[in-house]
């Protein structure tokens, strides 16, 4: 088995540069900046996140343009006018967000905008949904963010530099629940953080691996961010804001509709290097937040079950149908995955050097098969430990960024033991 | 799920035209024939079977030719040569091959060759390993069998002509255990012969639940069929024998050598039309029964289970490193994978109504989008049943397979009530 059989406390690691800093880069012009977050708010009272065509007038006319046309009903979404019409006689939308950003600050949050240096660029990715809404394939409330609601101290962007969802059924086995909490826990253990969706279940296990590996961990919700959902997990919550981050598209006071889950998934699948479903029922909302991995080209991984258990279903569904899906078993088949977005394994080599029991077999055998002394090339140890080229190859990729091998000589070698204390300061 | 949750004992299935009859079709000359196997029982004395060198003298030259030219020492292959001069100096060959005949006929067994029309012809599809073991990919004793003695009342070929094999680990657990037990019932029920190894664990639980449907189980031994090893599941064997069928490559009072153990493999993979792989650990004997499969060519099924299970990291490792292996949670999946070899599903047509509630979900699905009364096409029962095509149209496949809808009006309609019964007699 890959996964580490044991949950033990460990050092907590902030691998951040430390709580948020005011933007130094050429920030916009106070004032500039503070009209766009007004009409970003504003235009995510008016519409409900994810709609297309607010987000194409934003692209076009910038948020302030945008809103501008939205008010004046020069838009050829009649959805659209229709909602807007009916939230402009509830109040109007510039005191209503101005409110809710004055609202916003005495709950100790913060509005996030493109135009801010601590936004996510990688949601931006979620413009390739677009063409499957075209499709028909994917529903149709799936354009990128317009803001996000974030409560806790680390700046977003890089909080979710390095990120891997993990998500599954909110009626979780103990099985689910046990491979979601070693996931969390190996994950955040290596330095990545954990974005889950804060449900009962797998989602939970996996903030709190995280949370119990001292690791960061998001959880991205469908609702505002002063009333988590559920309420059961509010103790969860409390542990998320202190030492990591609760975010939301939906302004505070927004309730957890129905429909807002499935538009939430698609920001998990987007804010991170890839999605890890641990367990699902037939067709649950877990296995969408999978296929919009899937719709952007991210990795989506699936960790297998008993074929007699009704929540894995879903993920064997998967497995069978999407030739992309990709069976996972521990953290080791994870990183293999994510670490195939080109930079996104380059922080690894700053990781902790990691116990060599936390290696999947073929990684260990690959291990053992190299010399004490001296350095050899991938041909030979792929005899020696009896495994074909190409996993060899892979495996040999993986020990390295663990910084547990070395190149040398035109080959590989056992890397010296470091000097570097367990947990690095940066 | 798909596999059916509960084991009741089931009117005994038989699907074959009834107990062995003497070929009638242009036989060979009794003479010939005789001569024929007495060389081939010899060559198979002589040297292990699934030896190439020896195999291709008989392609060439017919068996009693190829004897002659073993036993003159004209042979290119320099192993052979020691091997048979170490085996003659214990006999001679002639009449070792005599008393083996002999003796088998004491046995209440019989040896089929490929001359006989109870020859099961798919195992010539091991030819194809001959490229694959060129290629280092896979063991060099792997060419087709030169005899294979049977004990059993019924034609090897026609036994083996709708045959899956279900295979797995010896230290099964009792998940590994349940399903194999399950897979074994449900094929049966379906009137397909269970093919496996004898062995403990998941090959006896899949033999036994062939036998607890009343249908036709298959042990491929590596060792004498007088002498089925292991001793522990002798009331198993005592099973198959009286309504199934013990086979071997080796004659009667081989040792189950542990190397015979991977050339055996290769014949269940040949003789059946796809092999499931229940449980594994890693790089055991049950995962390269399937890597036989996918090299001639075969449907390579594995189910999946718990990541936290040792007995189920070969099963896992096989889903991730061979494109070919398609994850099965049951009967349902299987039948979609040996369906694909043309023919093989005709016979199906002739299967007893099974309860609709065999069915997996999606199929449950698209029966249920059926209107009462008239046709409807694939794309409209696809929006009904809220599947894509693709999937709908595989599923409409195997719901006509199963007799459960008919081809009408350019659509799909329920099938009319059969006056069949449940059990037809042939």
């Amino acid at each position: 088995m890959s996964i580490p059989s044991r949950i033990t406390p460990a050092e907590p690691i902030h691998p951040l540069p430390g709580p948020l800093q005011p933007a130094t880069d050429s920030p916009p012009p106070p004032d500039e900046l503070a009209g766009v977050r007004l009409a970003r708010v504003a235009l995510t009272w008016l519409a409900e996140p994810g709609t297309w065509s607010v987000y194409r007038l934003v692209r076009e006319f910038g948020p302030v343009g945008a809103l501008d046309r939205v008010l004046a009903g020069d838009v050829p979404d009649r959805r659209l006018l229709a909602a807007v019409a009916a939230r402009r006689a509830a109040g109007d939308p510039h005191e209503v967000a101005a409110a809710a950003i004055a609202h916003t600050g005495r709950l100790d949050a913060r509005i996030v905008v493109p135009e801010d240096d601590e936004w996510p660029p990688q949601v931006r990715d979620l413009e390739l949904l677009s063409l499957a809404a075209a499709e028909r394939r994917i529903d149709q409330d799936t354009a990128p963010p317009l803001a996000i609601w974030v409560r806790g101290q680390w700046p977003l962007a890089e909080t979710l530099d390095r990120a891997v969802a993990v998500v599954g059924a909110r009626a979780a086995t103990s099985y689910g629940g046990y491979v979601a909490t070693e996931l969390g826990y190996g994950l955040a253990n290596r330095r990545w953080t954990v974005v889950s969706g804060g449900a009962h279940g797998v989602d939970a296990a996996a903030h709190r691996g995280a949370l119990n590996a001292g690791g960061l961990t998001v959880a991205v919700l469908a609702c505002g961010v002063d009333r988590p959902y559920p309420a059961g997990n509010s103790s969860l919550f409390d542990r998320i804001v202190e030492t990591g981050l609760l975010i939301s598209e939906w302004m505070p006071g927004a309730e957890p509709l129905r429909h807002r889950f499935l538009i939430r998934n698609r920001l998990i699948a987007a804010a991170t290097a890839g999605t890890v479903l641990v367990e699902a029922a037939a067709r649950s909302g877990a296995t969408q937040t999978l296929r919009r991995a899937l719709a952007i080209n991210r990795p989506a991984m699936v960790v297998p079950g008993p074929v007699t258990s009704a929540m894995s279903v879903g993920a064997h569904e998967l497995l069978r149908e999407h030739p992309r899906t990709r069976l996972v078993t521990g953290v080791p088949h994870v990183l293999e995955e994510v670490g195939r977005i080109g930079a996104d394994l380059a922080p690894l080599a700053r990781a902790p050097r990691q116990p060599r029991d936390l290696l999947d077999d073929e990684s260990a055998l690959v291990l053992e098969a190299l010399p004490r002394r001296g350095a050899l090339g991938p041909d030979e140890l792929a005899a020696r430990a009896g495994l074909d080229i190409r996993l060899t190859l892979r495996k040999l990729a993986l020990l390295e960024d663990l910084d547990l091998i070395v190149r040398r000589d035109g080959g590989y070698a056992i890397a010296a033991p470091s000097p570097r204390p367990t947990t690095t300061a940066n």
